[in-house]
C-alpha cells in the first residue's frame, strides 16, 4: 500500500518555471508610485538585486538553477508526496487525494524555496545586510535560515499580532542569528507615525512591509525581501509543482483539482503553475482552487485594481484583487494570509477564469485540519487548513457526483509553532469574521486612482 | 554532491531486532516489587497486553512487524540520512559526520516508533484505554497520535515542569484526542500524597510514572504504555538504525563511532543496536558513545543497581544504571533526558564495556545545538542536542588525531516546541548543574535492598 512518493537529490529541479512565457494575456505594468509611469530596473534596484529584478520581468519559460541553491535545497528536497488514504476512508470519498509536503523543511514551509534564492542572490552581488517583514513568521524564519547559509545579516519586522501569538517564531529566528522586531516599530519613520496615531496597533503585513522597505533605503549596502506576490518569488516555488508532477508521473498519474490556499500567492503558485501551463501550452483545462480565509477576502471580495503592495505607499503599484492598502485584517490565526493584496499574476489569472477562488472561516478551516490531523497525523498550519478545507470540499464534491477525481493540494506547512490557534480553538476562543459588502466598499474607497 | 540519503517505502524494516539474542552476558531479572522474586507474565499483565510482556522476555533475534504497523510508519518512514557536511567545514574535521533524522514523524521525534506498535497490540487485545507519563512531551504526543490512529483512549500525566514550559506539546496531545494532566495530580493517590508533602513540586519523571501506573491498575480495560526504559521499547527502535545501516550500505559506508543522548535510553539502542549485534556476532568492535546530561548523570555518576522504575515503588525492580528512585533531578530543558535511570539493557552493556558513557553541561550542548542549526537549518531538540555534542566531539578528536573516522549520529527530534529553552539560553536564563559525590551518595543511599 502506497502512501508516499519519495524522490532521490538528483530530481530536485534544474530550472524554475516562469508562468509569464505562457500567459495567453500580458500583464498590466507595474507603475511608479509618484510618477504613475511603467517602473525600470533604476525604479527597483534600491530594493533588489539586479539578478532578481530581471526574473521579475523575465519571459523565458525556464531559468536555471544555479548549484549553489541547489546544494542547499537537498537539505529537504525533494519534499515527500503523500497520498491521504486515511482521510480519504473518513470521508468516505471516491477521490484520490495527494499532498505535496513541504513542512519537511527546516522551519517547517514552503518559504525557503524562494528565502535561500533571494539570499543567494543577494549575495552574489555583494549585498551585506536584507530587511523584511514577516506575518505568522514562517517566511521570517525561512529568510534567517537562508541567511545564516550565506552569512548576511537580517532585520525581520513581524506583525506585532503575530509576535505575540507565536514567540517561538522569534525564538527561531534568533536562533538563525537574525533580528527580529515587533511592527509597527519606533526604528522606522512610518512606524514612528502609526504609533502615534495608534499606540495599540496590532500591525499589518502592509506595514511591517513599509517599514521594511524605508529600513532597506535608509541603510548601506542593505536590499528588501519580499516572501510572496512578486512574479519573482512566485517562479521560485514553481520546484513544489515540479516535483509533484514527477511523483505523480511515477504512479501514472495527473490531478484533475489542485487546491491551494492564498495569503500572496507563492505556495499556491507553487503548486499550480507547472501543470496550468502545461495546460495552457497544450490547450488543456484544469480545474485550480485559491482558498482564502473570509477574514480576509481579496479574491472573493476584493477587486482587481491598481494598488499600493504596503500601508505607507512607498511600493510600485501593481494591479491586483486588493481590499485596499489601508485595511487591516483582524488578528485570526492564519497570518500568513493576512494580506491586503495577492500576486498580480494569480489576481490576473482569476479575473482570465483560470483560477476560481473559494473562502472559508476560521473554525471551519480548523474543524478541517483536526480531521485531516488525526487520519494523516500531521498538524497542519492554520495557513495549511485553508487548503485541507479545500480539498476536502473537491472531494465531498466528487463524492456527490460519484466521480473518480484525482485531487492534488499543497500542506504548505505544519503547526508546530501554532499551536497556540488549536489551543484557543478548543478552549472556544476562535471565532469567525466576515464582511459586509459596505465594510469592503470603506476600505476600497482609498484605492489610489490611476 | 550528496547530502541525503533516503529510501523508499519498501525499506521499512521487516522485523525488529531483539539485542537479547546475541548478548554474550544474560541480563539480570526483573523482580517483583513485594517479593523480590523474579516476575512471571502474570505480574506484568495488568499494566501490558501478552504480546509486549512476551516481547520484554524474547530471545528471538527478529520480530515480525505487523503490516497494520509498518502501513502507519510509511506517514514517515523511512526517516533520511543525511551527512553534515557543513558542520563538517565548520568544524574543520577530516571525520564524515552523519546523521538519522527522525524529527521527520508528525510528531517530531524517534517516539513513534514504538507508539504505533504500543497501541497496536493494545488494540489487537481488545484494550480501550492507556495512560502513560511524559517528560518533554515528546512521547505523550506520539501516543496521543498512535492511540488516535486505533481508537483508543489516552490520559497523560505530564511532569509539570514541562507541562509548564511546554503548552504547544499539550495542545498537540489534544489535538489528537487525548487528555493531558500535569503531574503530580489530584489524579492519583501517589500524587495526592506528593502534592500535600510538597505542594510546589515540579514533577519528576518518576512521579508520573507511579500516577500513570496506578490509573491504569484502577481504570477497566485499561494498560499501562511506557516511551522507553524497557526491552521491547528499545527493541522496537531498532528500525532506526536497521534503516541507517541500509542507507549508508547504498554509499558504501560504515560507521567507526555511534552517538546517541540517553535519557531512558530507547533513542540510542534505536541507532546503536543493530550495529552493535553485528559486531557481537561477527567479533567485532564498534565505538559507541551514549552521551546524558551532567545534570542527570545516571550512567557517569549513578550506580550499577536494582532499583525501581518509579517514585512511589509501583514498578518492578530492574538492575539498571540509577541515581535512586527519589532523586528529582533540576528543572532543566531537555526533559526527555530527567530520569533517575536507565535501560535495563544500557546499562548492562555500559557496565560490560560496550558503550562509553559521556556527560556535558546545558550550556555547552545548547551551543553545540545552535552550531549544527546555522549549518544544518535543523533546530535540534534540547534531548538531541546532547547527541550533536557528543558527535562533534568525537569529530574534534578525530581532527587532533587526524584519523578519518566516520561519525554516525541519531538526531532523534526536531526543537520546534523546545524554542523556550532557546530563548531562555539567549537571555542567559540557563544554567549548569551538576551534582557533587556527596548529594549523588545521599540520593543512592535510599536504593532499595534487595
Amino acid at each position: 500500500m502506497n502512501i508516499k512518493t519519495t524522490l532521490t537529490e538528483d530530481s530536485i529541479p534544474e530550472n524554475y518555471y516562469n508562468i509569464a512565457a505562457d500567459l495567453k494575456e500580458p500583464l498590466s505594468p507595474v507603475l511608479h508610485p509618484g510618477t504613475k509611469d511603467p517602473v525600470g530596473p533604476d525604479d527597483l534596484s534600491p530594493m533588489f538585486p539586479m539578478e532578481l529584478i530581471g526574473q521579475e520581468v523575465s519571459q523565458d519559460r525556464y531559468i536555471t538553477i544555479p548549484d549553489e541553491i541547489r546544494d542547499i535545497y537537498r537539505l529537504y528536497r525533494p519534499t515527500p508526496l503523500y497520498r491521504a488514504r486515511s482521510l480519504e476512508k473518513a470521508l468516505d470519498t471516491p477521490a484520490k487525494i495527494y499532498y505535496k509536503y513541504e513542512g519537511v523543511s527546516p522551519t517547517g514551509s514552503h518559504k525557503p524555496n524562494t528565502a535561500i534564492a533571494q539570499a543567494y542572490y543577494n549575495k552574489r552581488e555583494g549585498i551585506e545586510k536584507l530587511t523584511t517583514e514577516t506575518g505568522a513568521g514562517q517566511w521570517g524564519c525561512s529568510l534567517a535560515f537562508a541567511c545564516a547559509k550565506f552569512g548576511i545579516d537580517l532585520d525581520v519586522f513581524m506583525v506585532k499580532v503575530s509576535y505575540n501569538q507565536k514567540p517561538y517564531r522569534r525564538a527561531m529566528m534568533e536562533a538563525y542569528g537574525a533580528n527580529c522586531i515587533a511592527s509597527p516599530s519606533k526604528y522606522s519613520e512610518v512606524g514612528r507615525e502609526i504609533l502615534a496615531k495608534t499606540p495599540d496597533s496590532t500591525g499589518s503585513l502592509g506595514i511591517a512591509i513599509s517599514e521594511a522597505v524605508e529600513k532597506c533605503v535608509t541603510d548601506s549596502n542593505t536590499k528588501y525581501a519580499l516572501g510572496s506576490v512578486l512574479n519573482h518569488v512566485l517562479t521560485h516555488q514553481t520546484i513544489i509543482g515540479q516535483e509533484a508532477m514527477e511523483q505523480l508521473a511515477s504512479i501514472e498519474e495527473y490531478p484533475d483539482t489542485i487546491v491551494g490556499c492564498t495569503g500572496g500567492g507563492s505556495n499556491f503558485a507553487g503548486i499550480a503553475f507547472p501543470f496550468l501551463g502545461k495546460s495552457l501550452r497544450n490547450d488543456e483545462s484544469i480545474e485550480l482552487r485559491a482558498i482564502e480565509p473570509s477574514a480576509c477576502p481579496s479574491l472573493t471580495k476584493g477587486k482587481f485594481a491598481y494598488d499600493f503592495g504596503d500601508t505607507g505607499g512607498m511600493t510600485p503599484l501593481v494591479k491586483m484583487h486588493t481590499l485596499g492598502s489601508n485595511f487591516i485584517p483582524s488578528g485570526f490565526h492564519a497570518g500568513g494570509l493576512r494580506y491586503h493584496g495577492m500576486a498580480p499574476i494569480v489576481s490576473h489569472l482569476v479575473n482570465n477564469g483560470y483560477v476560481n477562488p473559494e473562502s472559508y472561516t476560521q473554525l471551519d478551516v480548523f474543524k478541517a485540519g483536526l480531521l485531516f490531523a488525526k487520519n494523516e497525523g500531521i498538524i497542519p498550519a492554520p495557513e495549511a487548513n485553508h487548503a485541507v478545507k479545500g480539498a476536502i470540499e473537491a472531494a465531498l464534491r466528487a463524492k456527490e457526483s460519484g466521480e473518480n477525481k484525482t485531487i492534488l493540494f499543497n500542506l504548505c506547512g505544519h503547526g508546530n509553532f501554532d499551536m497556540q490557534a488549536y489551543t484557543d480553538y478548543f478552549e472556544g476562543k476562535l471565532f469567525d469574521q466576515e464582511y459586509s459588502d459596505e465594510e469592503i466598499g470603506m476600505a476600497l474607497s482609498g484605492l489610489p486612482s490611476v
